[in-house]
């Protein structure tokens, strides 16, 4: 079965593995791409997880997750852009692909999004002339407006383009299908996004979906027509990898190898 | 304190009222603007609730709700119009300011949201005579993209504001502020609907949100800025009833006179 194009998001198997053994189980399903986490890099230490990738000649098409820029006070947010420089530093170390950004929730106690959406602003502002001297792409992902208050205050590629287009070279979007399958905007939006697309992450939306984090779905068990965004994803110019990412308590429940067996067999029949 | 311009729609009394006791206890608040489900008017008679309705004077902000017009086969599209005539009919009698229109969602096993979308305006498109006929107005109400796999696959304000342009008269829009807060597009769409706006929905976002459809707060205990949402909605030209329309397993286990106390002290003290 086919295994070119497609990466697997370490968050998929968290529970099941961490960044050695992972690499290791992908590599025996012949997965040469992986995206993994802060924590996973910071278990392992950067120097040997830089060496872990490297020898065993891995692709790294992104590093989960920075962003979260808005905080109720200047030195929140000021922690926040430190703390994302540092993870851009590390991106480079592990050569990723690009730094998955999101919005980050609103500051405890606010009802202000727009304020919240402010603040995500400045804060990618402010880190950015530090990714491009690092030549670290930024990868905005808009996610999915159920986590507009708690998690992520872009919610849309329009928005998300939209930022791109204000901070200029460097910043780009992930696409990920679970968050975006419902905007029926979406076909434009892609179109208009072009070699602004750094990512293209793949899992499926489940009916019914029994929490609202924890609960996505294998490619193919859900109602995401992934053809139709891969082609036009495709059309707008990213041939690159796609991404399985999936949050699930179901699935991380699982053995590892069935898991990442699963991905590669739908990967082949449903993508 | 003031219940001027509050309406409750029953189904946040759902598990303590029906329409007759629903109404009086309304009324012992002086609320005298309701919106009532179908299965309300189902279970009174339609003839014995218009006479409850005529009798007390009340307003009625919305019937809901109708749609749902995708379906699998020609045969459920059908009995989906047929329907709808039906509730517009009763909308009449009750003398209902619009009928409540939701989206539906994808038919099973499909993985087709635009062609659902297509269904749901050949829907419309096949009842909006109907409607014009009996003077009643059909308010599109978009529903949170976490309903669009299986409930409303109408999103945005966007999308059922384009839908009103290519339906014509008769048709307006629902503004549901716990469906439609997150939109980084809401200011500008709003001020696009006018006098498209047909109801103004209000409840809360609770974070963290722990069931998708039956978690909805109480205005107050969540993010929703609702003044600032009304600010729009006015300036747009609505001045028409804030109607509560809580979901919730919380609210429906407390007493009902709680609820609807809650809801006016809210009213004056959030809104």
């Amino acid at each position: 079965m086919k295994t070119a194009g497609l990466s697997i998001n370490l968050a998929t198997v968290r529970q099941q593995f961490g960044l050695k053994d992972g690499v290791e189980a992908c590599l025996k399903h012949g997965i040469t791409a992986i995206a993994p986490w802060r924590d996973h890099i910071k278990a392992t230490g950067l120097a040997e997880a830089a060496r872990i990738i490297k020898s065993n000649g891995l692709k790294v098409t992104g590093y989960c997750r920075g962003g979260l820029f808005p905080a109720a006070d200047a030195a929140g947010r000021q922690a926040a852009i430190d703390d994302n420089k540092q993870m851009i530093d590390e991106a480079a170390v592990i050569r990723a692909d690009c730094v998955i950004i999101i919005g980050g929730g609103l500051p405890q106690g606010s009802r202000d999004i727009v304020a919240a959406r402010d603040m995500f602003f400045d804060g990618m502002a402010a880190i950015l002339p530090h990714a491009r001297a690092a030549k670290v792409a930024l990868a905005i992902e808009p996610l999915h407006p159920m986590y507009a208050a708690d998690r992520g205050c872009i919610s849309t590629l329009a928005e998300a383009l939209d930022l791109c287009d204000a901070l200029g070279k460097g910043v780009g979007v992930a696409i990920d299908v679970y968050h975006l399958w419902w905007d029926p905007d979406l076909a434009r939006q892609i179109e208009r996004a072009r070699s602004r697309i750094l990512a293209h992450h793949i899992c499926d939306w489940l009916v019914p979906t029994r929490d609202l984090l924890l609960d996505r779905g294998m490619m193919g068990d859900g109602v995401i027509d992934l053809p139709a965004i891969r082609r036009m994803v495709e059309d707008a110019g990213f041939y690159g990898h796609q991404e399985v990412e999936i949050f699930s308590e179901n699935w991380w429940k699982r053995p590892g190898e069935e898991v990442l067996r699963t991905c590669v067999e739908r990967y082949n029949s449903v993508c």
